[in-house]
């Protein structure tokens, strides 16, 4: 049980983490920090916080766990604003999209809780974003990766799984730089792949009259394209090396696509085009 | 009313024609025709069609209309094998996914019979495919491109034109050059692009565990990466010179993200990401 969770952005992350928690009256009181004062009162509003603050460091007095699931460009200076007060019992985990650079803020500003400090990824994206977002029940069935520093102490990090598994979610772990690779290549790359080809649309002279005849594969092919800039921009930049060794291989895909376009080559393209869809088959069966 | 309706090829597109076309009582016997025994067995025990064939020529015999909805790499042989068979009356329409290649193809096997003969596309596209994929209601609300040849009477064109609205769909015109510039951008490229990744990924080391965490944002991304290989292969050929435009004008947006990644250029990033996340949640807010 926790007496006070301090989650720091309230969006779909913390506002459905604080949702499921006090849903299994796993924590006595939720307080929402934030930048943007409407959106607090939102939360407040819809009862996902029982109190908000924009102090950060003020808010974190007295709680046993803070919860940063800001975008994971602010996590450097929230960190640095609650270093100071930040009670030495309190477990401080995340919900950031990307793992070594957590890991890193975690080491620069709280050096000497690490035992303490959870670094985490629940895998629950979406392309909304916001405390109207949050909802009961989003982490059911979803998985949470852990990635604990060699100094995280054992149970800080089963304490932050067993709240997570309370929310319905399995847990893993993983290193941070394993976590990294993985998702560079499953969830950042297509990220970045969709917002350059709703560019190349909106570039045409007739893109209006290409979005008016798209249709559902169009729609499912760029839903993550309307995803938050921001938070995309913090993670391009977050997971820089892998990311753009991700680009240059599908940079190698695609040229190859091409070569074999150029060359008339329909076996060839068959061919490429079957083992990508025998294996997007297969994953789907293994999933339903 | 039509007596005799032949639909060749029948999968999601002409099966779900077809049921629509029986339920709203506008067709009195559908004859399925296809290259598989079994699919066409499933047809008929589905209720898809009324009697089966897999002598397209023969079948054609007494028709008042002919529905391709072969793949497109069929079409040209599946003309030729019904031209001498084809009464002087009967429509001819299609559900191919390119148009220019129809189109020529119609002039190559059908001049004689021009003024009956509809290029279209209903746009209805699925991974699912086969007679099993048939169903009711498939294009309610959903957009019919069609595409009539300089020879085609203005009266063929309205009777399919009304079938397609008995069915539920918007009937718009367009050039077969127009169509196949749209569909390369709004279609045919992000089919290829979700191929291409999904072979990407299928390259790393890692491929087991990356699909193994793959979410929600993987799942919608590579759904279209699922579709009928065979199929794509013959748009990307019938569609080649489209589609190579279009894959270098991607793969120049490509270049400008890693050229804004290798220098570290987050605002760059931001901007690039903002304005294709913008006209994608309009796009979204436009159609609901």
């Amino acid at each position: 049980m926790l007496n006070k969770l301090v989650v720091i952005g309230v969006g779909l992350i913390g506002g459905s983490f604080a949702l499921d928690l006090r849903r299994a009256g796993l924590v006595r009181e939720v307080i929402g920090v934030g930048r943007s004062r409407e959106n607090l009162e939102r939360a407040l509003q819809l009862g996902v916080v029982d109190a908000i603050s924009q102090d950060a460091a003020e808010a974190v007095r007295g709680a046993d766990m803070v919860l940063l699931a800001t975008p994971v460009g602010q996590m450097g200076p929230v960190l640095a604003s609650i270093a100071a007060s930040l009670p030495r019992a309190a477990l401080v985990s995340d919900g950031g999209s990307t793992k070594r650079d957590v890991a890193a803020l975690y080491r620069q500003y709280l050096g000497d809780s690490l035992d303490r400090c959870v670094p985490a990824h629940p895998i629950a994206g979406s392309d909304l974003s916001g405390a109207a977002a949050a909802r009961y029940s989003l982490f059911e069935q979803r998985k949470v990766v852990l990635c604990p520093l060699p100094e995280t102490s054992p149970e800080a990090s089963e304490r932050v799984a067993a709240l997570w598994r309370s929310c319905g979610a399995e847990v893993l772990a993983l290193s941070p730089e394993q976590h990294d690779a993985v998702f560079a290549a499953v969830s950042h790359l297509p990220h970045l792949l969709a917002f350059a080809y709703m560019n190349a649309v909106l570039a045409r002279d007739d893109a209006e009259t290409c979005l008016s005849l798209a249709a559902s594969g169009f729609r499912d092919f760029t839903r993550i394209a309307g995803s938050h800039p921001e938070m995309w921009r913090d993670i391009a930049m977050a997971n820089r090396d892998g990311l753009l060794r991700d680009l240059q291989a599908y940079r190698a895909q695609l040229d190859d696509t091409i070569a074999l376009l150029e060359a008339q080559d329909a076996e060839g393209l068959a061919e490429r085009f079957d083992r990508a869809s025998a294996a997007r088959v297969a994953w789907s069966k293994a999933r339903s």
